[in-house]
Order: structure tokens, then C-alpha cells, then sequence
């Protein structure tokens, strides 16, 4: 590992980056890999590099275990000028996680997580996902070689099982309290030299962040108005933020975009407390939404997210599931079939333009966090067509 | 358009590339455009590029239209070195088409094919196919603002509609007999001015070709011993064989692959034609596989790719579904969940490598063809495991 540090998000107490902490011992909050500050981008071709290969400097190991990756991330960012007219803003842009190994943008976390962990030694690793992290980890997991331990929720139905199941890991189905799995994996992970790559963990949000380094690339490092991110434990927007700062820092980009964390309204305890102004999130009673993927009732990296839309005055919006699934629809319309989570930055941005907050001069990014075949079931919500023809008469049916 | 023309791929009559033909009109075989001789690759950034931008001297078009592409193509090439030595082989290269925008390899063609389509002034497109070329047409279809027709059998099951549905094209459900229906719509597009992007028409063989394309790149022009390809239609193996061609022609490598058309044992056309030494492919009456994406019983191209095999001294394969589906559990153990087609390569090659065919000096590269989750019912075929345990007890259990 390169010579730098893990800091609490909340304290700035300082912890070794060549350990794994749960937490900061002291607030309880998230801790981070300090922020890089001097850097630039190993030039190559994205088609044979990895995005650790490419973004090096950012990152604090010292060569990269190229053997373990599935070419994670460098994924395309479309632009929808038709989306641009129909709400009213300058420019749209797409960033399409579908197209990653395991179709959702976990997998940069993933990889970044267990460079981490083979780094430091670790022949195991973890995580507390019952959906596209789970199936992240356990694809890495097998490619990589390690022992893969995944644990979901004693109810999980088959259909969320198998995709996770197909890839061979140790998978368990833990009876009990699940909200309180996720700190009870860190702790066994400390004990038994298991690395939990969990939702918010720092080289996962290590990993996130090349997100934001790809779109200041792809955008010509002109930088977007908005970036919207659909919100769950706050570990993804906690990377893209920090990959802009780092950027910033370097000199690569003259600014921070403005961020919108947006959320279901059935579980959003991040933008409850945003707009309630509470100091700290509340737990999410009886979470209810569509967009399973974000359905956390209780973000362990929300208070941080908290700080930094409030520092910022930056925006939070929770949409409905209606909104959500008419988003999903049009998002299908520009060819990219999103999960129900992947399609509430076009709801939240729907809403926005259409209270003014969003303008006609602005240029915003959407990250589409996951495919739709992971969430089969929202095909219910939708009334799809089709219609029924002989093929004798097809000719004149078609005309 | 670029001055050349479309070829028959029998007779070698020749066609104008400005017309859609249905087939040669002398001899019902499949054109195709004329060979690239001369070419180089536009260097630049496949990370912003597109594939048809990159390799545009090995197109006819002059110009691309960029807006209407999803950014499909430049797939990872993951080597897998644990496979190798599985097999006993020197080296295994899995080309992931299941990260393009619809999640497998028909989006090249698509893409291909629509730009013809533009060129030629087309305002609306179609296809026949009830898999992953439909998803893929109408989602570009949907990306490209034109009118898009899908023809499917009248007997598809929500589950297989669903997916296609989500992106609004106009999906018929045609009662009547399917096998016919392939030459029927391209007999009716010719009438009506509606573009089909069928299986193995000359502009989706094109698409096609950027596979061999970038693997020639991402091994540094180093040619592989062999390339194996799911086979269905036979468009993208005609397509894959075209793009070694073509950079050979341009002197971009120096020799071509040796080829493995790949089969599924219950809808074998070409394997069976091959292996009994008969002139042309017959129907297979009753197929059954579980590799529905390559269950073709007439494939277009058959009588192509039956010539290309025996000029060439090729090989053909074909594998049960019990090869099948041991081989998708084994490639998901790389981190490549691919759907049950996609694993008929590897299937295959554990045959060959079983009976001395391929020996332990040979370079391997697999097409694996689209995702795991467009065929969910899979699952079922497999023995996936998962335990269940008490939270209380979790640090136990996992030690």
C-alpha cells in the first residue's frame, strides 16, 4: 500500500489503511481513504486497461492484481437530447451501469475492495446483500479465487437466491435481525479474517468514485450542473462526491457538480431528515417501494451524506413509486432498461424541473445504477403491449 | 454510401448496396457486402469511440450517425487462467458480450444495421425473433426514434414478451408458421419500406465482424489457434469469420483462427450436415434444447457456414444440455454468468480437449454470446446451494 490513511468522515480521527475498522471507533461514523491530491490520468486505451490501471494515482496500492478484475466500469455515457427537450433542460446524460460484469455499478466497489483485501493478505472475503451487491461480490469472489461468504435474509425468495447462488459462494440465510447484520458481519469479519466488502465500507467508495472520473472524461471535463444518484446506504454518492473532489484537488476540474440524492419516497431516510432538518437520520419504519435495490431503512452512511447536502446546500428529493415506474418506462424509451432503483434520477429530475429548481440552461447526469432483468416482477407494474395477427394477414396488419 | 457492392455469398452475383435484398435471387443464399481490402483502425479512445467510428474503414458508410448508437461492443476479453489449466490448454479468452446494451452480442449487428437503414432513408425497421435480437432491435428501434416492428411466435410466454415489451415497439404475436416467417418479413419490409434486421442479413454480419475486430486487438494481433462460436442463424459466425478475413486482407494479421462452429446437440443443422458429409443443412424436426438462443432448425446461413467449414478444414461441435449447463455453472465460476447458449463453447471445448483434438500449445477464445438473466428458468436445472442460520450462531457457523 502507498503511504496515506483512513480518516473518520465525522471526526477526522486517523486509522491505518493497512487494517480493516468496522467504523470509527470514537463517532461510529464511516471512515474514508484520505483524498488524493496529486494526480493525473494513465493515459491507454480504456478497451485492454482497468479502471485501477487508468486512475493509478488515485488509488493507494502500489500495482494493481490485474488477474482478479472483469473489466469493471468505463461504461458509456449517452446523451438523450429528446429527453433534454421533453423536460426542459440543456443537456441529459445517461451513465448506463448496466453494462458492468455483474450489471450493476457495485462491481467497481467490488474490485476495489478486494484489490484491497488480497492486498492486505486476506484469503476470504464477505457481504451483507440480498441483490446487486451480493451477486458483485460472489462473481469476484469466484473469479478471484477466495473463499466468498454472502449473507442474505432468512426470507429471501428463490428468484433473489439463484442469481447469487450460480456463482458457487458460501451463501446464508441468517435468521434474526437484519438491520443489525451489517455491523455484525464487520465485527466477525475483524475476528475470523473475513473482508466485508459491505455497502459503505472505504474501498468500496473507493471504487464508486471512478464513476465521477469517467464522466469528467467523457463530458471533455466540462462539469454537469447536476449529477443525480439514486441513494441507498450512501456509499455510491459518497464515492462519486469524493471522485469529483479528488479530481478538484488535482486540478483536473475547476469545480463540483451539484449532487441530488434521490430516493424512494416509500423508504427515504436520508431525505426525511434532509428536509426536516433533523441533525441525524431515524430509522425507516415499514420500508415500502418498487426499488428494492435502495430499500435501506437505515443508511449507514446517511448522516454523512447528511452533512455533505447541508454543507453544500446541495438537493435531496424522494419520488413515489408511480413516478418511479413511469421513469423506468421512458428511461426503456432512450433503449437503456434500467432497474425500478436505476430510474429515480429521471423521476427526481422530472420533479425538479418541473418545480423550477432545475433549469433550462442545465446540463444533468443520471447514473442508471442497474439492469432491469434483475427485477422481473415490475414487469406487473407496467401495461405492456402487444398485439396478436395471422401471418396471412400480416402484410396488411403491419401497413 | 461508400462505392462497393453487396455479394451473393454462393453464386457471387452481384447486388447494390443502396437496395435491401432479401436473398440472392438466383440461388436463395445470403449476400453479403463486398470484402474490406484495404483499411486501418481510427486510433483514438474506445472509451468515447464508438465501434462503427473505430473501425470505419471496414464499413461502407461514409459518416456515422453517433446519436442513435447505445455505445454496444468493446466487451472485455478476460483471460482465465484456471480454465486453461483445467483443460489442459496453453491459454482460455472469454469475449463477454453479455455486458452490451441489451446484454448480448446483437447489438453490433443491430447497431450495423440501422445505420444502413438511415442511410437509405428508412424510417422504420424490424425483426423476427422472440430473443435476444428482439430486446435488442427494440430498444434501438426505441434509442433511434424509429417506428419498430417485432414478429414473434404466437405461443411466447409473458416472460420472454416482457422484455421485449418494455421498450414500446409494436411486438405481434404472429399465428402461423414461424419457420416462414423469417423470408415472409423480408418479403413485406421490401414492400412496405420497413428495414428487417434479421438474423444473418449483410448488415447485421457486419456488426458482427468488430468481435474479431477487437479480439485481434486485445491480444495484440496475436492470432489465436482457435475461435468458438454458439451457432444459430450462423449470421454472427459468418460476421466474427468476415472480420478475421478482412484484417487479414488488410494486412492487419497475418493469418486467420482456426473456426469451431458450436451446437446445441438438439438443433444441430450444421453439425448434423457437416458430420454426415451432406451438400446442404436439412431441418431438424422437434428440436429441443436448453440453449434456446442458438435453436434455429433451418439456420439461414447453414449453407454458408456448411461451405466455409469444409473449404477451410473447420470443425463443428455439438454439445448436450447436460454439457451445457455444467459448462454455464463452470463459467460462472470465472464471474461470467452467461445464459445457457453462451456456455455451449466452453462445453464444446472440454469435448474437444477430452478427445486430442485441441492440444495443450493451443490459444482459445469463447464467445460468450449474452447474460445469464434473460433465461432464468435455468436455474432450475441447477443444484444451487444455500444454508440456513440463527444470527446468534453466524460466528460459529462461518469458522
Amino acid at each position: 500500500m502507498k503511504k496515506t490513511d483512513l480518516v473518520c468522515t465525522h471526526c477526522e480521527k486517523i486509522f491505518l489503511i493497512t487494517e480493516v475498522y468496522p467504523r470509527c471507533d470514537i463517532c461510529n461514523e464511516p471512515l474514508e481513504v484520505k483524498k488524493a491530491a496529486k494526480g493525473r490520468i494513465k493515459e491507454g486505451n480504456t478497451f485492454t486497461q482497468t479502471i485501477l490501471e487508468r486512475y493509478e494515482d488515485f488509488f493507494p496500492f502500489k500495482g494493481i492484481e490485474e488477474d482478479i478484475c472483469l473489466h469493471e466500469g468505463f461504461t458509456p455515457l449517452i446523451n438523450s437530447s429528446s429527453l433534454a427537450a421533453e423536460l426542459g433542460v440543456k443537456e441529459i446524460h445517461l451513465k448506463n451501469e448496466t453494462g458492468n460484469p455483474t450489471w450493476s455499478f457495485k462491481d467497481r466497489g467490488t474490485s476495489a475492495g478486494i484489490q484491497h483485501a488480497l492486498k492486505l493478505g486476506y484469503k476470504k472475503i464477505g457481504t451483507v446483500s440480498s441483490g446487486n451487491m451480493a451477486a458483485s461480490i460472489a462473481a469476484y469472489g469466484a473469479k478471484a479465487g477466495l473463499k466468498t461468504f454472502i449473507l442474505v435474509s432468512a426470507d429471501l425468495p428463490p428468484e433473489k437466491l439463484n442469481p447469487i447462488a450460480i456463482y458457487n459462494p458460501a451463501l446464508i440465510r441468517v435468521q434474526g435481525d437484519y438491520g443489525n447484520l451489517y455491523y455484525e458481519s464487520l465485527k466477525i469479519g475483524q475476528k475470523q479474517g473475513i473482508y466485508f466488502i459491505n455497502s459503505d465500507v472505504p474501498f468500496r467508495v473507493e471504487g464508486s468514485k471512478t464513476i465521477a472520473f469517467e464522466i469528467c472524461e467523457q463530458l471533455g471535463f466540462a462539469v454537469p450542473d447536476y449529477v443525480v444518484v439514486p441513494t441507498s446506504s450512501g456509499g455510491n454518492l459518497r464515492g462519486i462526491i469524493k471522485g469529483f473532489e479528488e479530481f478538484r484537488l488535482c486540478g483536473l476540474i475547476d469545480k463540483i457538480p451539484r449532487i441530488i440524492c434521490a430516493q424512494a419516497r416509500g423508504c427515504a431516510a436520508i431525505y426525511n431528515a434532509h428536509s426536516n432538518n433533523h441533525e441525524t437520520i431515524s430509522r425507516v419504519e415499514n420500508p415500502d417501494t418498487i426499488a428494492h435495490a435502495i430499500e435501506n431503512p437505515l443508511p449507514p452512511s446517511g448522516n454523512e451524506i447528511l452533512r455533505k447536502l447541508r454543507a453544500n446546500d446541495w438537493i435531496s428529493v424522494a419520488v413515489t413509486d408511480e413516478e418511479i415506474i413511469r421513469a423506468q418506462k421512458r428511461l426503456a424509451g432512450e433503449g437503456i432498461f434500467g432497474q425500478p432503483a436505476a430510474a429515480v434520477p429521471l423521476a427526481a429530475v422530472r420533479q425538479l424541473a418541473g418545480n423550477g429548481v432545475i433549469k433550462s440552461r442545465d446540463t444533468i447526469v443520471l447514473i442508471v445504477t442497474g439492469g432491469g432483468l434483475k427485477y422481473t416482477a415490475a414487469f406487473e407494474r407496467h401495461d405492456l403491449k402487444v398485439a396478436d395477427c395471422r401471418i396471412e394477414e400480416l402484410s396488411e396488419f403491419m401497413r
